[in-house]
C-alpha cells in the first residue's frame, strides 16, 4: 500500500496540523500534540482525556468537541503518549471540578496515564483513571479486567462525554463510565492488513482464503483464523460469542456498533449490517440504537468489529445528547 | 481484496436492506432499489432524484433526507439504473411541483434519465434534467459539457437540497444547480484499484511506484500517470491544475471538497488538507467551508480527488441549512 504523505518524521505533527486547519471552528492545537477544543467547557465541569497512539483516525482527535473530550493527546504511530504528555492532557482539562483519564487498556496506555495522575496530583490537581476494556477474544471469561481496549469504548465516550457536558461530577462519571464498560463487548475480525506507514511494513500477513478471529487494533493476533466464508456464517459466529461471552438475553435493549477496520466497503458494512440485525431480531434482543460506519481503523486494514452494549434509559439519554465533533 | 458479502447475485439488494435497517428512522426501501424518505417532504416542493450504480457508497444511499435527496435510484454495480427504474424515483419524488433529476454525466445515467423523463412527462408530471460534470482531465478546458461527474457535485447535492427543502421553485432549482456546477471543479488521483464486488476483479493495474492522475469513479483512465512523489508535490501540482482551468482568483471565496476514494486513511486526508490550505493561503484564496472525508468511494480504491467551488453568500447560506441524512 503506498501511503501519500511528506516526510515520516513529521507524519503525526503534519495530520495534527491538518486537522485543526479542516476544523479550526472547532478545535485547536496545543503543541506538540493535544488536540484541544476551540472553546473550552464551562468551569466547574469535569474534563475528559484521552491518550492514544496514532494510525487509528477517526479515533480518537475527531472525538473532541462539546459533549465528549475535552483533549486528546496524541501519541505517535501505534505508540502510547508519555506520561508528561499526558500530564498535559490533563492539564489543559481541568475546570477545577477534576479530571478523567478513560484508558483504552493496554499496557503502555495505563502505565503512562498512572504516571501523569500522579504528576497531576502532586501539582494538586484531581484526577482519576478508569480503565476501559471490550474484546472479548483477548482474555477468557471471568478475566474481563485482562482484556483490551477496542472500538466499543466508543458508547463509553459518547456516553460519559455527555454527562460530563451535563455536570455530572467525577465519581458519577467514572461510575458511568465502569457501568456502560462491564455491559459492552466486541470482537474484530480481519480480512487483509494495514501497513504501518514509518515503516511501510504489514501489520501481518494472511492468506488469501483466511481472515483472523478477535485482532486488536494494533494488528495483536486473536483467537486464530478462520477460511473466509459468507457475511452470514462470520456474523453467526461472531454474535454467538458476543452473546455467550455478556449473557445477553431476549427481551433486552443493546446499542451496536458496527466498525469498520479501514478499507471495508461500506456495501460490505450494510451487508454485515443486514446480518446483524437478523440474527439479533432471531434472539429477540431489541436494537435501541446502532452505529455503522468508521470508528477506529488500524490504517487500511479491512475487516470490522462489532460491539453490542447492554443499555438503559440513562445510557440512552446520555446517547441521544447533542454532540459536535467532526465524528459526530 | 476479499470482499465480504453472501451472494454477488444478491449484493446490492443485500446492500439495501442494510441499510434501511440501520437507518430505519429515517429511510424506507421502495423494492427493489429506490431508497426514500420515510416522512416525505410537503407538498408543494420541489422533489430531487438522483440516479446511479452502486458501488460508490456513501454516494448516493447516504444522501437521502432532510435538506438533500428525496430519492435515490440504486443501479447494479457501477451501472446506471435503467429508465423504468428513474420513472418510479420520479413518482415517488413528485409533490406537486416539479421533480429534479441530478445527473451525474456518464452517458447511461444521461440516456436513462432522459426517458425516464419523458415517460414522466407522459404521464403528466413535470420533471426536468440538468447534468452535472466537474472533472477537468475528463475534457479540456472549453469543452466543460463533455466531462464526467465526479465528487464536487456534492456541492450541487448539498445547496440545491436545501434549496428545494425551502421551498424554491423547479425553474430556481436548477438555474441554482447550474451556477453551482459551473463554479466548480474536481481532480483525483488513484494510488491503488479497487476491487469490482461481482467479478472480484481489480479496476486496474499500476506500478507500485506510480499514480493515475484524473482517474474517473469508475476506474476510468485519466490524463496519464506519474511517480508517486510527495503528498506536497502532488497537491501542488493538482491545485495549479484546478486554478488554472476554472481561472480562480486572489481574493475570492471558495469551498473545498476533498474526498477519499475508499482506503485512503484519515491520516493521509489530514497530510493532504495541510497542503491544499497551504496552496490557497499562498494564492490569496480564502476556504470558506470544507468538507473532509469519505463521500464518494469506488470500492476500496485508494486515492482522493480535490474539489473547488467558487462561492457566494446564496450558496454559503444553502450549504449551512441543516440536513438530515446518514452523511451529514
Amino acid at each position: 500500500m503506498k501511503k501519500i504523505m511528506n516526510d515520516k518524521n513529521t507524519l503525526v505533527s503534519d495530520m495534527l496540523k491538518g486537522y485543526v486547519e479542516a476544523y479550526s471552528n472547532r478545535v485547536k492545537l496545543v503543541e506538540p500534540n493535544l488536540i484541544c477544543r476551540s472553546v473550552p467547557k464551562q468551569k466547574g465541569k469535569v474534563g475528559i482525556v484521552i491518550g492514544n497512539g496514532s494510525g487509528h483516525e477517526p479515533a480518537m482527535i475527531d472525538l473532541v468537541g462539546k459533549g465528549l473530550l475535552d483533549v486528546n493527546v496524541v501519541g505517535k504511530i501505534f505508540t502510547a503518549p508519555p506520561p508528561f504528555d499526558m500530564l498535559e492532557g490533563i492539564k489543559q482539562a481541568d475546570y477545577g471540578a477534576g479530571v478523567l483519564v478513560m484508558v483504552s487498556s493496554h499496557q503502555g496506555d495505563i502505565l503512562n496515564a498512572r504516571m501523569a495522575i500522579m504528576l497531576a496530583e502532586a501539582e494538586g490537581i484531581q484526577a482519576k483513571m478508569v480503565i476501559l476494556y471490550d474484546d472479548i477474544f483477548s482474555a477468557p471469561k471471568g478475566q474481563e479486567k485482562e482484556r483490551r481496549g477496542t472500538a466499543g469504548l466508543f458508547f463509553c465516550w459518547k456516553i460519559v462525554g455527555a454527562a460530563a457536558e451535563s455536570g455530572a461530577d467525577l465519581d458519577t462519571c467514572i461510575a458511568l463510565a465502569q457501568k456502560v464498560r462491564d455491559n459492552t463487548r466486541t470482537l474484530s475480525v480481519a480480512v487483509s492488513s494495514g501497513t504501518n506507514p514509518e515503516t511501510g511494513l504489514k501489520t501481518f500477513e494472511l492468506p488469501e482464503d483466511e481472515i483472523e478471529v478477535g485482532m486488536g487494533v494494533h494488528g495483536e493476533a486473536g483467537k486464530g483464523r478462520m477460511k473466509l466464508t459468507t457475511a452470514k456464517d462470520i456474523v453467526n459466529y461472531m454474535m454467538k460469542e458476543l452473546i455467550e461471552d455478556k449473557a445477553f438475553h431476549s427481551g433486552e435493549d443493546v446499542m451496536v456498533l458496527l466498525n469498520n477496520s479501514g478499507s471495508t466497503t461500506r456495501m460490505e458494512l450494510m451487508i454485515i449490517y443486514k446480518c446483524i440485525a437478523e440474527y439479533l431480531a432471531l434472539e429477540g434482543i431489541h436494537v435501541a440504537r446502532n452505529w455503522v460506519g468508521t470508528y477506529v481503523t488500524t490504517q487500511e486494514m479491512a475487516g470490522f468489529s462489532i460491539s453490542l452494549c447492554k443499555t438503559d434509559n440513562e445510557m440512552l439519554s446520555y446517547y441521544d445528547d447533542i454532540a459536535d465533533s467532526p465524528l459526530f
